[in-house]
């Protein structure tokens, strides 16, 4: 049987490709993946709103729910987009299955075969897994400390009559750490006015804030409904219950609602009311201070090693926030074949070829600072920092 | 912004619809939804792995897990195929969010944009949200007591090259009722092989068999490698927590596991450990038999009311199993017009032309016996009769 032509060139994401490699791994120390710190679960206080919900609205939690999800929760969302200065109500929330659904129905919303997306340059590598099969181009814009280069965003533009969707992380970026100023976030707006495109603002990231004021959302920006908000409770609470959202106008959740029906009817009503009823008791705020504060200081410790013991020639940008380190090495160096040997000491991490969308800049790499424990963390760095001094 | 060309045709799903107007009445009874009856999920038993997992496993069954799924939960549902006559393993088994995204991923597998599925005329609505926003085309076949008629089906696939895909329900059939014998599925699989046709096996019902032998799943009777196997928990123990698989030829499943990967990264990890725990724990045939026992009494009551009560002009097939009664009102009876009538009365079904291809046929009405109470049951049946013979 012939497959569909969008399986063409649908490939393995790195990230899981090297996760799997690891994982057959003893003892591996891993600044792969985009994981949270396991250990900061709150499982006890899950484990309390999990018994009383299983014990007092079983019928309701484990029944089919309403497909763009839970209402109560919709509701809670509502409220949090207050924190990123956006006015919201439950209509203007749609529950998706992690925001990696949010990046695939969005895609489908907005483009046909043949339509490009354009991406910061490097950008989220996952999200091009999720573009690829509608069988969309992507065109990387390149960016710098402030956000994404305008000036060359809008030459892009202008020479491609199929760009039909911008997809930005303002904040801790993934995969270089970088946060938009304000002023490029006011002129990233200003373009999609003008030129009448949607923007994909993913702020998976945005709480990990470990210094700095919060930078007003595109969403807060917004004038025109061109900003499609995607967020996520999978780095300020656990991924494991894949719940994330989009925040738009209404009468687009109502399409984002059918395509949502299609996909998968509906999200996990169970761990919707979980994350409901976690909300409802608890502080989410003070849970959110509990990580910060270790994931601060596990980027610390990751800057000193680096610092310390990493040869000059890695340059790299020290985050404000969120979970990644981004280096840059000498051109000469290949980090696909630097994670090979690399992978021989058991250290893993994610080549920054696989961040662009042309696969360019192959000598960059993203490490994670909030998966390992402190010691871990400076145990692998170091043995990183010899391999790098092996390898430059 | 211009939407996406996909985004034209969407309507919402009637099942959903009405199910959201009953929502809002106050002692409505639904023989709408195809949902399960919620007294019975084992909330109890649920509660007691879902403690355990919390008090010994939180950092696992909350943490991001693989694309196709929880090893131990898809080693499991390899077993349980076996129950249908397949040999599986777990190489076998991608876990989707419900039988939903099975049949999304499936048509994004093999269908372009143009291509035509070919499905049982009437067949389950849902369906055709899933297929629809891959701008495909589907097309009826009609069925009989014994499945597809299969000299038509091969007709259509003669006079339609871009026939790709079959989809197919052959047990207990949604919303016929209907099982296809033994020569039939044969025949289907065949044809399949004859013109290189992908088929779709959706089995959300097979374990809900009131009456007859067990027939052998396509998938059973699969020498080529034709059959996408699609199982679900949804109707065995709960569907909230949005968990079912695809079984397919192992290079299949890797296929699978990069639209899975592109469209939400993995299930929800939690609900699969939840549900390896509950099989793991407790006897899986012992609840489905506690289910059976239950629905059968419902299906009888449901089948009494429209013996001794209902027009003589209402015909109906009688199920051997699964979750509905499909019935054929004279042809001047519109059941659109006919469920305004009944929810003025407080009594909802969904209509039978959504479950058509072309919409033909709006005399028909599906009536789903699972959900309701074995009173409420009776009550409802009873107003519906009035309702019939005030109509027809």
């Amino acid at each position: 049987m012939k497959l569909a032509n969008r399986m063409k060139d649908l490939k393995p994401s790195d990230i899981r490709e090297v996760g799997k490699i690891i994982a057959q791994k003893t003892g591996a120390i891993s600044f792969a993946g985009g994981l949270p710190a396991p250990e900061l679960f709150p499982a006890e206080k899950l484990d309390k709103v999990t018994q009383r919900l299983l014990q007092t609205n079983a019928s309701e939690a484990l029944q089919y729910g309403p497909t763009l999800g839970y209402g109560p929760l919709r509701g809670k969302i509502a409220e949090l987009m207050s924190r990123e200065g956006v006015v919201a109500n439950v209509n203007n929330i749609c529950i998706t299955a992690g925001s990696q659904q949010a990046l695939s129905l969005t895609t489908m919303m907005f483009l046909n075969p043949g339509d490009t997306v354009i991406v910061e340059n490097p950008s989220y590598l996952g999200a091009f897994s999720a573009f690829q099969p509608f069988e969309v181009n992507f065109m990387g814009v390149d960016t710098d400390d402030d956000g994404m280069d305008i000036e060359k965003l809008e030459q892009v533009i202008k020479s491609t009559p199929s760009a039909k969707l911008i997809y930005v992380i303002p904040n801790f970026q993934n995969p270089t750490g970088r946060t938009w100023t304000l002023e490029r976030r006011k002129q990233l707006l200003a373009i999609a006015n003008k030129y009448d495109i949607a923007i994909m603002e993913d702020n998976a990231y945005g709480e990990l804030a470990y210094e700095g004021e919060r930078i007003p959302s595109l969403k807060s920006l917004d004038t025109e409904g061109k900003v499609m908000y995607l967020g996520s409770f999978s780095k300020i609470l656990c991924p494991g219950f894949r719940v994330g959202w989009i925040c738009a106008e209404a009468n687009q959740i109502e399409k984002f609602e059918l395509l949502k029906y299609g996909a998968d009817l509906q999200n996990n009503q169970f761990s919707q009311m979980q994350i409901y009823e976690f909300l409802n008791s608890y502080d989410l705020d003070e849970h959110i201070a509990v990580i910060k504060s270790e994931y601060k200081i596990r980027r610390d410790l990751m800057l000193k090693v680096i610092e310390e013991k990493f040869p000059s020639e890695a340059k790299y940008i020290r985050p404000n926030g969120g979970m990644f380190v981004w280096m840059e090495l000498p051109e000469h160096v290949n980090t696909r074949e630097l994670l090979v040997k690399s992978l021989e000491k058991n250290i893993g991490f994610v080549p920054g070829g696989s961040f662009y969308a042309g696969g360019e800049c192959e000598n960059a790499l993203r490490l994670n600072f909030s998966n390992m424990d402190r010691e871990k963390i400076v145990e692998g760095m170091e043995i990183l920092a010899q391999v790098l001094r092996d390898n430059i």
